[in-house]
Protein backbone atom coordinates (compact mmCIF):
# COMPACT_ATOMS: atom_id res chain seq x y z
CA UNK A 1 0.00 0.00 0.00
CA UNK A 2 1.50 3.10 -1.19
CA UNK A 3 1.81 5.97 1.36
CA UNK A 4 0.40 9.54 0.38
CA UNK A 5 2.54 12.10 1.41
CA UNK A 6 2.40 15.99 0.34
CA UNK A 7 -1.32 17.49 1.34
CA UNK A 8 0.95 20.75 0.94
CA UNK A 9 1.68 19.68 -2.62
CA UNK A 10 -1.96 18.76 -3.23
CA UNK A 11 -2.97 22.23 -2.00
CA UNK A 12 0.04 24.16 -4.13
CA UNK A 13 -1.05 22.11 -7.30
CA UNK A 14 -4.53 22.79 -6.92
CA UNK A 15 -3.62 26.93 -6.04
CA UNK A 16 -1.49 26.49 -9.56
CA UNK A 17 -4.50 25.20 -11.72
CA UNK A 18 -5.76 28.39 -12.54
CA UNK A 19 -3.85 30.85 -15.11
CA UNK A 20 -5.44 34.14 -13.31
CA UNK A 21 -3.79 32.95 -9.69
CA UNK A 22 -0.38 31.98 -12.12
CA UNK A 23 -0.26 35.67 -13.16
CA UNK A 24 -1.11 37.00 -9.79
CA UNK A 25 2.08 34.86 -8.69
CA UNK A 26 3.75 36.56 -11.70
CA UNK A 27 3.04 39.88 -10.87
CA UNK A 28 3.94 39.43 -7.14
CA UNK A 29 7.61 38.35 -8.17
CA UNK A 30 8.33 41.49 -9.03
CA UNK A 31 7.13 42.98 -5.43
CA UNK A 32 4.79 43.01 -2.85
CA UNK A 33 1.28 45.11 -4.19
CA UNK A 34 -2.17 45.82 -2.89
CA UNK A 35 -5.43 44.14 -3.86
CA UNK A 36 -6.96 46.82 -5.82
CA UNK A 37 -3.52 47.44 -7.89
CA UNK A 38 -2.97 43.56 -8.14
CA UNK A 39 -6.90 43.32 -9.56
CA UNK A 40 -6.14 46.09 -12.07
CA UNK A 41 -4.99 44.14 -15.38
CA UNK A 42 -7.55 41.42 -15.01
CA UNK A 43 -11.08 41.83 -15.97
CA UNK A 44 -12.85 40.33 -13.03
CA UNK A 45 -14.61 41.45 -10.14
CA UNK A 46 -13.01 42.31 -6.99
CA UNK A 47 -14.28 39.48 -5.15
CA UNK A 48 -13.23 37.35 -7.79
CA UNK A 49 -9.44 37.95 -7.04
CA UNK A 50 -10.27 37.78 -3.49
CA UNK A 51 -11.44 34.26 -3.96
CA UNK A 52 -7.87 33.61 -6.00
CA UNK A 53 -5.82 35.65 -3.23
CA UNK A 54 -7.71 33.34 -0.53
CA UNK A 55 -6.60 30.10 -2.15
CA UNK A 56 -2.95 31.28 -2.73
CA UNK A 57 -2.66 32.16 0.91
CA UNK A 58 -4.37 28.55 2.02
CA UNK A 59 -1.63 27.38 -0.18
CA UNK A 60 1.38 28.94 1.34
CA UNK A 61 2.05 31.06 -2.04
CA UNK A 62 1.39 34.46 -0.73
CA UNK A 63 0.88 36.15 2.51
CA UNK A 64 -0.58 39.40 3.80
CA UNK A 65 0.67 41.89 5.72
CA UNK A 66 -1.68 42.93 8.62
CA UNK A 67 -1.78 46.84 7.97
CA UNK A 68 -5.45 47.59 8.45
CA UNK A 69 -5.87 49.72 5.50
CA UNK A 70 -3.60 48.65 3.23
CA UNK A 71 -2.64 44.97 3.24
CA UNK A 72 -0.38 44.34 0.89
CA UNK A 73 0.21 40.70 -0.88
CA UNK A 74 4.10 39.74 -1.22
CA UNK A 75 4.88 35.90 -2.83
CA UNK A 76 6.00 33.22 -0.47
CA UNK A 77 8.68 31.01 -2.26
CA UNK A 78 8.65 28.04 0.42
CA UNK A 79 5.44 25.95 -1.54
CA UNK A 80 7.31 26.54 -5.06
CA UNK A 81 10.51 25.43 -3.57
CA UNK A 82 7.98 22.43 -2.55
CA UNK A 83 7.31 22.05 -6.49
CA UNK A 84 10.92 22.43 -7.39
CA UNK A 85 11.94 19.60 -4.74
CA UNK A 86 9.34 17.28 -6.05
CA UNK A 87 10.38 17.61 -9.58
CA UNK A 88 14.01 16.77 -8.69
CA UNK A 89 13.13 12.80 -9.15
CA UNK A 90 12.15 13.49 -12.87
CA UNK A 91 14.97 16.33 -13.20
CA UNK A 92 17.12 13.20 -13.12
CA UNK A 93 15.74 11.24 -15.39
CA UNK A 94 15.22 13.27 -18.11
CA UNK A 95 18.94 14.43 -17.71
CA UNK A 96 19.84 10.49 -17.70
CA UNK A 97 17.82 10.02 -20.82
CA UNK A 98 19.98 12.89 -22.52
CA UNK A 99 22.73 11.46 -21.13
CA UNK A 100 22.29 7.99 -23.26
CA UNK A 101 20.99 10.61 -26.15
CA UNK A 102 24.12 11.87 -26.56
CA UNK A 103 26.33 8.43 -25.58
CA UNK A 104 24.09 7.40 -28.59
CA UNK A 105 25.16 9.87 -30.68
CA UNK A 106 28.64 9.96 -30.29
CA UNK A 107 28.21 6.43 -30.94
CA UNK A 108 26.59 7.19 -34.10
CA UNK A 109 29.22 9.58 -35.15
CA UNK A 110 32.32 7.35 -33.98
CA UNK A 111 30.73 4.87 -36.27
CA UNK A 112 29.86 6.60 -39.39
CA UNK A 113 33.42 8.19 -39.13
CA UNK A 114 34.63 4.87 -38.74
CA UNK A 115 32.99 3.91 -42.05
CA UNK A 116 33.53 6.50 -44.22
CA UNK A 117 37.36 6.55 -43.15
CA UNK A 118 38.48 4.14 -46.13
CA UNK A 119 36.61 5.21 -48.79
CA UNK A 120 36.17 8.99 -47.95
CA UNK A 121 40.16 9.75 -46.62
CA UNK A 122 41.91 10.50 -49.99
CA UNK A 123 38.46 12.94 -51.18
CA UNK A 124 39.28 14.90 -47.90
CA UNK A 125 42.67 15.16 -48.46
CA UNK A 126 42.03 16.44 -51.82
CA UNK A 127 39.27 19.19 -50.34
CA UNK A 128 41.92 20.24 -48.14
CA UNK A 129 44.59 21.28 -50.83
CA UNK A 130 44.11 25.05 -51.91
CA UNK B 1 -5.56 43.12 -19.87
CA UNK B 2 -3.09 40.02 -19.15
CA UNK B 3 -3.16 37.73 -21.32
CA UNK B 4 -3.57 33.64 -20.27
CA UNK B 5 -1.05 31.36 -21.86
CA UNK B 6 -0.61 28.43 -20.99
CA UNK B 7 -3.35 25.61 -21.04
CA UNK B 8 -1.46 22.97 -21.63
CA UNK B 9 -0.02 23.57 -17.48
CA UNK B 10 -3.15 24.07 -16.38
CA UNK B 11 -3.12 20.75 -17.59
CA UNK B 12 -0.13 19.29 -15.95
CA UNK B 13 -1.17 21.04 -12.42
CA UNK B 14 -4.76 19.59 -12.80
CA UNK B 15 -3.17 16.08 -13.39
CA UNK B 16 -0.86 16.88 -10.09
CA UNK B 17 -3.02 17.97 -8.03
CA UNK B 18 -4.14 14.35 -7.11
CA UNK B 19 -1.66 12.06 -5.01
CA UNK B 20 -2.60 8.85 -6.63
CA UNK B 21 -1.58 10.36 -9.66
CA UNK B 22 1.82 11.62 -8.63
CA UNK B 23 2.17 8.41 -7.05
CA UNK B 24 1.17 6.61 -10.44
CA UNK B 25 3.98 9.09 -12.27
CA UNK B 26 6.49 8.06 -9.28
CA UNK B 27 6.08 4.52 -10.06
CA UNK B 28 6.38 4.80 -13.56
CA UNK B 29 9.67 6.67 -13.19
CA UNK B 30 11.53 3.64 -12.34
CA UNK B 31 10.49 2.26 -16.04
CA UNK B 32 6.64 1.19 -17.89
CA UNK B 33 4.57 -1.20 -16.73
CA UNK B 34 1.28 -2.58 -17.46
CA UNK B 35 -1.92 -1.01 -15.71
CA UNK B 36 -2.49 -4.06 -13.68
CA UNK B 37 0.72 -3.79 -12.34
CA UNK B 38 0.78 -0.34 -11.84
CA UNK B 39 -2.70 -0.49 -9.65
CA UNK B 40 -1.31 -3.37 -7.12
CA UNK B 41 0.04 -1.08 -4.76
CA UNK B 42 -2.79 0.86 -4.49
CA UNK B 43 -6.28 0.01 -2.54
CA UNK B 44 -8.64 1.79 -5.46
CA UNK B 45 -10.77 -0.12 -8.35
CA UNK B 46 -9.19 -0.33 -11.38
CA UNK B 47 -11.67 1.76 -13.26
CA UNK B 48 -10.41 4.52 -10.54
CA UNK B 49 -7.01 3.75 -11.74
CA UNK B 50 -8.04 3.88 -15.18
CA UNK B 51 -9.48 7.16 -14.77
CA UNK B 52 -6.83 8.53 -13.61
CA UNK B 53 -4.53 7.16 -16.36
CA UNK B 54 -6.71 8.97 -18.31
CA UNK B 55 -6.39 12.59 -16.69
CA UNK B 56 -2.56 12.05 -17.13
CA UNK B 57 -2.63 10.86 -20.37
CA UNK B 58 -4.78 13.81 -21.50
CA UNK B 59 -2.17 16.07 -19.80
CA UNK B 60 0.59 14.32 -21.80
CA UNK B 61 2.25 13.26 -18.37
CA UNK B 62 2.30 9.30 -19.87
CA UNK B 63 1.47 7.55 -22.96
CA UNK B 64 0.05 4.53 -23.91
CA UNK B 65 1.32 1.64 -25.61
CA UNK B 66 -0.91 0.51 -28.42
CA UNK B 67 0.03 -3.44 -28.08
CA UNK B 68 -3.53 -5.40 -28.13
CA UNK B 69 -3.14 -7.59 -25.28
CA UNK B 70 -0.69 -5.20 -22.98
CA UNK B 71 -0.83 -1.60 -23.20
CA UNK B 72 2.18 -0.46 -20.96
CA UNK B 73 2.18 2.77 -19.86
CA UNK B 74 5.17 4.93 -19.46
CA UNK B 75 6.18 8.32 -18.40
CA UNK B 76 6.44 11.29 -20.35
CA UNK B 77 8.52 14.04 -19.44
CA UNK B 78 8.18 17.04 -21.79
CA UNK B 79 5.37 18.41 -19.06
CA UNK B 80 7.09 17.96 -16.21
CA UNK B 81 9.82 20.12 -18.18
CA UNK B 82 7.11 22.62 -18.71
CA UNK B 83 6.55 22.89 -14.95
CA UNK B 84 10.43 22.83 -14.33
CA UNK B 85 10.19 26.40 -17.50
CA UNK B 86 7.79 28.02 -15.60
CA UNK B 87 9.56 27.39 -11.78
CA UNK B 88 12.67 29.18 -13.83
CA UNK B 89 11.38 32.80 -12.91
CA UNK B 90 10.69 31.92 -9.11
CA UNK B 91 14.07 30.18 -9.06
CA UNK B 92 15.82 32.82 -9.67
CA UNK B 93 13.76 35.07 -7.38
CA UNK B 94 14.72 32.77 -4.13
CA UNK B 95 18.58 32.55 -5.43
CA UNK B 96 18.54 36.12 -5.38
CA UNK B 97 17.04 36.13 -2.55
CA UNK B 98 19.71 33.91 -1.23
CA UNK B 99 22.44 35.92 -2.50
CA UNK B 100 21.03 39.01 -0.86
CA UNK B 101 20.91 36.80 2.24
CA UNK B 102 24.58 36.04 2.04
CA UNK B 103 25.84 39.73 1.60
CA UNK B 104 23.76 40.44 4.48
CA UNK B 105 25.76 37.74 6.90
CA UNK B 106 29.11 38.45 5.27
CA UNK B 107 28.65 42.32 6.39
CA UNK B 108 27.38 41.36 9.58
CA UNK B 109 30.19 39.04 10.23
CA UNK B 110 32.80 41.61 8.91
CA UNK B 111 31.38 44.25 10.97
CA UNK B 112 31.56 42.25 14.12
CA UNK B 113 35.20 41.75 13.34
CA UNK B 114 35.58 45.35 13.19
CA UNK B 115 33.80 45.96 16.27
CA UNK B 116 35.91 43.37 17.88
CA UNK B 117 39.13 43.75 16.50
CA UNK B 118 40.91 46.91 18.82
CA UNK B 119 40.08 44.71 21.59
CA UNK B 120 40.43 41.29 20.48
CA UNK B 121 43.79 41.25 18.64
CA UNK B 122 46.09 41.17 21.61
CA UNK B 123 44.20 37.72 22.83
CA UNK B 124 43.87 36.28 19.57
CA UNK B 125 47.92 36.72 18.78
CA UNK B 126 48.09 34.94 22.71
CA UNK B 127 46.20 32.19 21.09
CA UNK B 128 48.15 31.45 17.91
CA UNK B 129 51.40 30.97 20.22
CA UNK B 130 52.36 27.40 20.76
Amino acid sequence: MVKFLGSQLDRTFAALVDPTRRAILARLALGETSVSELAEPFDISGPAISRHLKVLEHAGLIARGREAQWRPCRIELNALKGVDDWLEEYRRLWEQRLDRLEDYLRTLQSESRQDETPAKKPEKKRGRKK
